[in-house]
């Protein structure tokens, strides 16, 4: 599998609007984008930090995910996601190491990269999401 | 302040031998290097990505802030670091903004890198490290 970085850093929070002030004004990074993931139940907001994005993520309702974890643990980082060149080529790799993925089949997540996520049981307590770029 | 990118990722985890083998074989990230931080009471295991680290982090003693974090919330991440060109200039502004700084001065983390931490009751629940790195 090949790696090609860390593409963001996702946060859960309580309110897009309360957090975002830190990271747009005060860590000055560069908004680039908010847009729905409706299969994930979530409203996302984007800065880039010139190497790995923020992505602050907002539930839209209480059986999202994002709802779920803030209910469970409050607000804070919620999961890391790696670019790779190939989704589907990482995903056979993971299982082949008995890895457990999340889900059957990439799901396409926010700015159209097509994703899959690690369950925390298979890393040390991390939830880990693969992403591969959507082709322009 | 000028972010310049996301320089790691700090996990925390009961025992790096245990976690490594996922980051390792199974990411087949790049070892970079080991070392002890004696002042954070940590043994540091770090990766490269390409873009961006994986810092694992294992507690050396049980008041360490790791151990601590271990304790209450088991392991997972712990922190973002980014990167900044100037540390202290980072801190003056973030003072300048009421952002709660641990400590009150830099202090010097792994790989040699100047750091400051902002405690999270100022992010929203998110550990943020800046880093300032060493020259060589």
């Amino acid at each position: 599998m090949r790696i090609k970085g860390i593409e963001h850093i996702g946060l859960a929070v309580d309110s897009i609007d309360t957090a975002a002030p830190f990271w747009r004004d005060v860590l000055q990074l560069t908004h680039r984008g908010s847009e729905e993931v409706k299969l994930q139940g979530v409203n996302t907001d984007i800065y880039d930090t010139s190497s790995g994005k923020v992505e602050l993520l907002e539930g839209t309702n209480p059986d999202s995910p994002i709802s779920k974890f803030l209910e469970k643990r409050g607000s804070g980082i919620h999961h890391i996601c790696f670019e790779v060149d190939n989704v589907e080529s990482a995903m056979t790799e993971l299982k082949e190491n008995n890895i457990q993925v999340i889900g059957d089949n990439p799901t396409i997540g926010a700015e159209g990269y097509k994703v899959i996520f690690i369950h925390p049981k298979s890393t040390g307590g991390v939830l880990v999401e693969l992403a591969e770029k959507p082709l322009k």
